[in-house]
């Protein structure tokens, strides 16, 4: 996918909840800087904390892509927010949807997108080329959040690693592989969606060859023990042929999100991950743990951060409530002298 | 996909080489009931022994679609080929192909598809809506082919035994997993062509519930630690719940295909495999090994092949050679009773 446009005009339509805007949510929580306002229509539910705004004071603040940041109901993209997205592009802008539907499959949009010469980006979709993995080592470190389960924080820790690590100084660029990450990077690819044969081929494109003392902190899917996704989680570790990876945890879960499969425990997981991923590089290590503690009070989080630290040797926090200092000690240690 | 109509006629083209039809020399070698003649255009160099006939003749013998069983170079479909595809269509067949092209993107073929009603099979092109993979136990029995690596003979290995397995009357059916296997057996998919986020389920899919008496005979594709397809093979594995797998191997190999990986040895597949496969079946076994000797003479192929049965303590065979009667006793074996 090409890059997108800086800065971005968040469009938030009339979702009836802040849930439907959780894509905004998260552009606006990483990457603010990017955003020059939201544009909401009459009704909307949802609100980023941006400066309210419409289009042409979007594109007066120097807006280059419209991000489609709420999802609708039922999948069609209501007749509305077509009139508004068509408005955005013969402003000038740029649109990025992480809509299921295609934005180009709307005929509207098809026309005044070629008539004015906009891109549009779907991040659902891959509709780049790729290559099929090769599994050759490439120049850089990469660190790779993997889970026990989908959905425990590994988009998260990944940005929150990136932001800690940007502050030390250290080299650190996240890499997207789902779509709302790719929106708050404004580059990457939703893994999931590419064709099979090309998943590893996908993971070594969105981690290029790098610095030796740059750092990839990529964002893990699924994981290896979810019967509907753990393909996905392979094709990813070995493309990312990660240097360290963290385990991120959700204490209270007892089955695998949307099926029955129980979960798996921490050490199944950094054992599976280092058995596979040892294929494309040898000397994979796990370098500590990220547990979604929300459901503990305080003091209970405390104790089990502590006592999962003891019982692994690693350094184990939720980067939610106390950071993840602990979690970039050990990538610091890793980083080769330039 | 649709099933796919019987019998077939198969279409060669005007191939320059055997290899070039090595799709349709598939069929022959397994369905040769299924298929009532060849059609070879002037030049061809390629012939799979059946009765040369042209589209008419195809259709008084019954045929009821026209399988494309030969590659073209470069992609593109030939004007020519066109032509008779046209015609069959005309003549009132539905067509089958393993060409990359779709054959809907042909106007000509589009056209005439529509006019007669014909259905057009892209067998490497998954058209059908997939749900994921749910991980729930299904009824039946069911023995995978894994691989040491890719082309390995898994799917020969497959066939070989459900041709064994079905003359000794056990309950046994080839389940397609690649683009020849889905013509060979009428039905199936080309898994490394799904979506990501659908290989299990389109796995699942592919080998449904069935008698308790009945083995599901899959076709493997790839192998766990082939850095390019391992996730296509941990998708497969997780959504064929197999009870029992076979290791196919080719022991003069050294790197894997395509990449300077090298080989993993049998024992590390079937320990990564079991590892793997008892997420969806905890009683997932090896039950023997399928060797390719082409390499070596009669003496060196025994010579080996005895010497992986002791190391192992799995029958070991090359089912070209020496066919799969040592395979199949413990499927048997394992067989509940009805």
């Amino acid at each position: 996918m090409a890059e997108l446009q800086k800065p971005y005009l968040l469009f938030l339509g009339d979702v009836p909840d802040a849930l439907a805007a959780k894509t905004a949510t998260g552009v606006v929580d990483w990457r603010r800087d990017w955003c020059v306002g939201q544009v909401r229509l009459e009704g909307c539910q949802a609100d980023t904390g941006l400066q309210d705004m419409n289009i042409a004071q979007g594109v007066e603040n120097g807006a280059k892509t419209m991000v489609i940041g709420a999802v609708n109901a039922g999948g069609v993209l209501p007749d509305h927010w077509v009139t508004s997205i068509v408005e955005a592009i013969h402003a000038g802008l740029d649109i990025a949807s992480g809509l299921h539907a295609r934005l180009q499959d709307v005929p509207a949009i098809a026309q005044a997108a070629a008539a004015k010469g906009a891109t549009l980006h779907n991040v659902r979709h891959v509709e780049q080329d790729l290559a099929t993995g090769k599994g050759t080592k490439r120049s850089g470190m990469r660190v790779l959040a993997v889970g026990t389960d989908c959905s425990v924080g590994k988009k998260y820790t990944a940005l929150a690693l990136e932001q800690g690590m940007s502050a030390k100084g250290m080299k650190a660029s996240f890499r997207a592989t789902g779509q709302t990450g790719v929106l708050i990077s404004g580059r990457g690819l939703a893994i999931d969606s590419v064709v099979a044969d090309f998943i590893s081929g996908a993971a070594e494109w969105i981690s290029p060859a790098n610095d030796a003392d740059h750092w990839d902190v990529i964002e893990g899917q699924g994981s290896l023990f979810h019967p509907s996704f753990a393909g996905v989680s392979l094709g990813l570790l070995h493309g990312s042929q990660p240097d360290a990876f963290i385990v991120c945890h959700e204490p209270t879960r007892t089955t695998m999100r949307g099926v029955t499969t129980p979960l798996p425990s921490i050490q199944e997981v950094i054992e599976a991950t280092i058995a596979m991923g040892k294929l494309t590089n040898p000397t994979i290590r796990c370098t500590g743990l990220a547990v979604n503690t929300a459901a503990l009070d305080g003091a209970a989080a405390k104790a089990l951060l502590s006592e999962l630290s003891d019982a692994h040797g690693l350094p184990a926090t939720d980067p939610v409530r106390f950071g993840v200092e602990s979690l970039i000690a050990p990538l610091q240690d890793m980083t080769p002298t330039p």
